[in-house]
């Protein structure tokens, strides 16, 4: 016991010296993102990050938000200030002497197929993602066994305010899929999409709804690929990859396809009929959408084109791999526009302003130039990043499961 | 997109090397603690964990299980292999060139303040926290205003198998607090709280209820104190405290009176409240009990008796600070031992064989003295670690409620 009572009154003690030696920058506050009572990593009202962290016996540490190097204090800490950043959330990365390691100040967050630290960085006047003064949905950890594979799967369910409570109200359904490197942590944690959706049916802007969110097996390779991390990733905000979209078959690498037909499987033969005899779902394809963000965007054309009985709303977020093409996508339903609008009753089409076109313009245009109807949203001032799919979202829950 | 495309090939490619290169140690398999797919760190049937790091450009790297040095190879992985762990969960960082991190081969648990490397040992025989094929309970992210304190809580809610099926049924509660620099989500990750749960139900050994785990307020000193982590902390199995048992006031330093206070004042002002008027409860003191793990056993003394109104169960475990003495505890009623018993229909105390007499064993001895009832579990072969609270909520839920 004596060890505990010393270990406490020395952290008092080193706790009183470190706030009085301590200077903080001007015009900075602790991230949100920070493990509660960290007083670093900082951000100032430039959306520069300050870093101070202490480290004597390295030799060189960075920080993966724009490749900032830190510079060695006497007293043993590193410190660093980024350049601006754009809003949102970004992941990144101590270098420790060449070593890749998330931050013991920070949060974590599962990204890049390992545990990332994260950066929340305000945006000005943009609040639709913060947690306010209106009824709270839950998010359901929620486990099953999934006949089809023999294995326990792992789901988070959003139900909106009042699911309990009115127990004989049904709701409508939305899939929505995380990106490369992440699981079914992502929407809930770095998306916000709890707090998304309890402020847009606050103000009645959505309809309650439910929002599956489970592991759509990219996060380590998934369907018969070497069960492993997807090695080194971008980190920060990397920006869309650019090129000419693929038009066959399903629009991405042939090698790429298991990363959707594995997930889309699982979704079709247990998760969907799962959720359905678990929770107080409406179960009609009419009122059930799908929407997924980067890779998570190509799984949805890849699933929702194979199950068009199964979705009515389409949203793909961020995805420059996956897009049918307008020849033969959606299984030729695309050359017949009044057709396919009668069954996809929103196909909503995203990306970043700093992405390359390919990420949603590009699609978006082939679309009109078809004729095809679609929505086309585009976040101002960011790239492939979650501040994009935030708005995505925010945007497209407003059109969902609206014209019944 | 090339760049992703060519990302991707070369993931291929090295992930196939890598599995023709490597031999893994005997008897092995990968940590079920592990990021999916990774290979690394492995445990064997003795117990012991083999690690494998790559970091080329770091001088010293160690694990914090059990001290473990790790040496370089000229392929620039760092190896190494731990005495026999402990069964169960265990914390752990990496010590690179001096700094302490977390491994990013294993998932992340909030421990010491901070995102630990989390370490799970296999004990023979043992599944009682596993998951099995039985009906789940789901655990809820649930967010609320708390009007005392005028700040958004965040508190983690397991509701039993069937709890959304049975709408017109009402649970009693267990208010289930985790330990010293940790938070609400501990005890159903390291935990497995709603496994165990699923598990005692489905055999009929535990009255279905429900379970709320909020932040006890003692990850980063609350109540007033500097809001940073408490410093550097144990790791492994550091064994319990050793010493006497404080017995006034309260029975622990008066500086850690502030760790209970005001987290109780939250949990009777607001969070109580919230939950009864959210969650489908049976809401008098006869179905309501409380337990806490180490500090937050502390707590639970701490609460239950300021508040023999609201609870009717009290859990200890591993708790050598807080017990009020049998002289003046509980408001004088342990010199009353019938009257206190038809209050507190369950009065549990625990700790693991390795952990010191204060933590458990000398205040059962000193309640059976004064002939107060108690029930009394003591773990074999762990020390003040989750293996023994996750045994002492198995043997604990089993009590609970069922003389209703």
């Amino acid at each position: 016991m004596k060890k505990i009572v010393m270990a406490m009154l020395s952290l008092a003690v080193s706790a009183v010296s470190f706030a009085q030696e301590n200077n903080y920058p001007a015009d900075t506050k602790p991230a949100s993102t920070n493990i509660v009572g960290q007083d670093y990593p900082r951000v100032d009202s430039q959306r520069r990050v300050y870093f101070r962290f202490r480290a004597s016996g390295a030799q060189t540490v960075s920080v993966g938000l724009g490749n900032t190097p830190l510079t060695k204090g006497e007293d043993g800490f590193w410190t660093g200030v980024t350049k601006p950043e754009d809003p949102g959330f970004h992941y990144y990365t101590l270098k420790i002497d060449g070593v890749e390691v998330a931050d013991p100040s920070s949060e974590s967050f599962f990204g890049a197929g390992k545990m990332m630290s994260g950066m929340e960085i305000p945006e000005d006047g943009v609040d639709f993602y913060n947690i306010k003064n209106v009824p709270h949905g839950t998010v359901n950890s929620f486990w099953y066994f999934a006949k089809s594979t023999g294995e326990y799967r792992h789901a988070y369910i959003y139900t909106p305010p009042g699911y309990d409570q009115n127990t004989k109200q049904r709701y409508p359904v939305l899939y929505l899929q995380h990106g490369m490197g992440e699981d079914r942590r992502a929407w809930s944690t770095q998306g916000r999409a709890n707090f998304i959706l309890d402020n847009l049916i606050a103000e009645g802007k959505a309809k309650p709804m439910i929002i599956v969110m489970e592991d759509g097996g990219i996060a380590a390779g998934m369907g018969g690929g070497p069960r492993r991390p997807a090695g080194p990733r971008p980190q920060g905000q990397p920006g869309a990859p650019q090129g000419q979209a693929p038009r066959s078959p399903m629009g991405a690498p042939a090698g790429m396809v298991s990363f959707w037909d594995g997930f889309g499987k699982v979704m079709i033969a247990d998760l969907i009929p799962t959720i359905d005899a678990n929770y107080r779902t409406l179960s009609d394809r009419e009122h059930r959408a799908i929407a997924g963000l980067s890779l998570g965007g190509t799984q949805t054309y890849g699933i929702s084109q194979a199950n068009l009985d199964k979705f009515s709303h389409i949203g793909i977020f961020s995805a420059p791999f996956g897009f049918p093409g307008v020849e033969t996508g959606y299984n030729g339903l695309l050359q017949k526009p009044a057709e396919f609008a009668k069954l996809v009753k929103v196909f909503f089409v995203s990306m970043g302003s700093k992405e390359g076109p390919n990420s949603g313009r590009a699609i978006h245009e082939a679309l009109d130039k078809a004729g095809v109807k679609n929505v086309y949203y585009e976040a101002p001032g960011t790239a492939h990043e979650f501040q994009t799919w935030r708005k995505s979202l925010y945007g497209y829950a407003q059109l969902l499961f609206q014209d019944k």
